[in-house]
């Protein structure tokens, strides 16, 4: 499951209200961002509904490929909340009420209102990890290489710190940045992509921005080799001080 | 491809700079919500790296299950812009210069300009249909049930507006949504859940969402059906009304 001996990971983000436009996902650019930061690297991001088989088809397909699977959604105390027996029945093993989540949420909900649509948060597939939750307490969890979240924004990331540890690292890819403005993409792209060839180490990314102040062109160096890295940014660096902007705009 | 008589789509965001977290994915949400507008399902949603196996896998899974697939990203003039030639290799086609698709660069770029790498936006697979692109002429495509659009969400967004007439429509999800305010989802979780079952044409999901105000709940319903969705969104209506807020917060 690790590719190259790289440290891998894909997000599954579970919801309806992804796929309807309701809601904005911030969750897949936030995990993206914060695992680079230890070295894992994400590889594929999917969005499936509230549906069991999707969910269970995702995650199987997911775990086997990459080191590591984040999940996202679905893990709250209403109908709709599926993603904990889903990942169950992914896995193929039990799910009950767990008295260590049980315990949790009674540090924020008292007993008398625990009642059975909050008790489904409790609900943890036999042989998973509790993930705490400093916000609301419902506890995340992880089983095998899968790690389950809950979708509110501020509660995965705290989720995140508490997982975070569990995970192993790889070296980090680092990563280099030159503005070429408003030089053309065509103006550039023949000498960038021999550039790209000379550095097999090195992946090369070109990133146009339009606004109203017109185009404004990025090009993006990654590698986990330094000097590499370094050597390939000093030729895209010199290629675009030696270009200039002339009339044709992309 | 269609799935119980409806119109179904899945989105494929092509891309090393959404999976880095670089870029947040802004196309998802406004394709979804396009497509809602249109009676158009989305039903999934992936990000793959600008990797030729990958994007061919992921085109290849998706085509067959959904009436449509929309890709957004790595149609530019740059090395990393691999997304036609993908294409093409998935339908098992050719791809080469379109002469169409090169009068249309002509209308933005001086002949003398037009060089190999600008060439390379014309590279169309054999036997789709081009969607025109009124911010920067470099044309999207369609072949079979594949529509294939720029990253950048503004000319994304033309393409879109360009493709909408070709695709078939369905019946539209009519939405409602219902404020439950600062009640906690534990407080309405198992009357809702009944009123989902018993309404089995209406999807009900519940939101919440939380700011410095604390927390504020939502719950959407939606359906094709408009008398359903009246009958199951007065029901829930009336189940916030009955209950009140508690000191429990979640």
């Amino acid at each position: 499951m690790e590719q190259n001996g790289n440290i891998t990971a894909a997000v599954l983000v579970i919801g309806d209200e992804i796929l309807s436009g309701r809601t904005q996902d911030q969750n897949t650019s936030y995990i993206a961002r914060y695992l680079g930061e230890i070295g894992v690297e994400l590889r594929e991001a999917r969005v499936v509904p509230d549906v069991t088989e999707e969910i269970v088809a995702a995650v199987d397909a997911l775990r086997r490929r990459y080191t590591y699977v984040l999940t996202t959604g679905g893990i709250g105390p209403t109908h709709d909340d599926i993603t904990a027996d889903a990942i169950a029945a992914a896995f193929g093993v039990e799910i009950d009420e767990d008295p260590r989540a049980v315990a949790m949420l009674l540090e924020r909900i008292k007993p008398e209102d625990l009642n059975a649509a909050r008790r489904r948060m409790a609900r943890i597939p036999k042989g998973a990890e509790l993930i705490e939750n400093v916000i609301s307490k419902a506890p995340g969890f992880m089983i095998g290489n899968v790690i389950v979240m809950a979708g509110v924004p501020i509660i995965m990331q705290a989720m995140l710190d508490a997982a975070a540890g569990r995970l192993a690292r790889g070296a980090k890819v680092l990563v280099a940045t030159v503005d070429a403005d408003s030089l053309p993409e065509g103006r550039y792209a023949a000498d960038l992509s021999k550039i790209a060839e000379a550095h097999e180490k090195v992946t090369i990314g070109s990133y146009p921005s339009f606004s109203s102040a017109g185009v404004r062109n990025q090009i993006v160096l990654r590698s986990r080799d330094a000097d590499e890295l370094e050597r390939a940014a000093g030729a895209v660096r010199s290629l675009i001080a030696r270009l200039s902007a002339n009339g044709t705009p992309i």
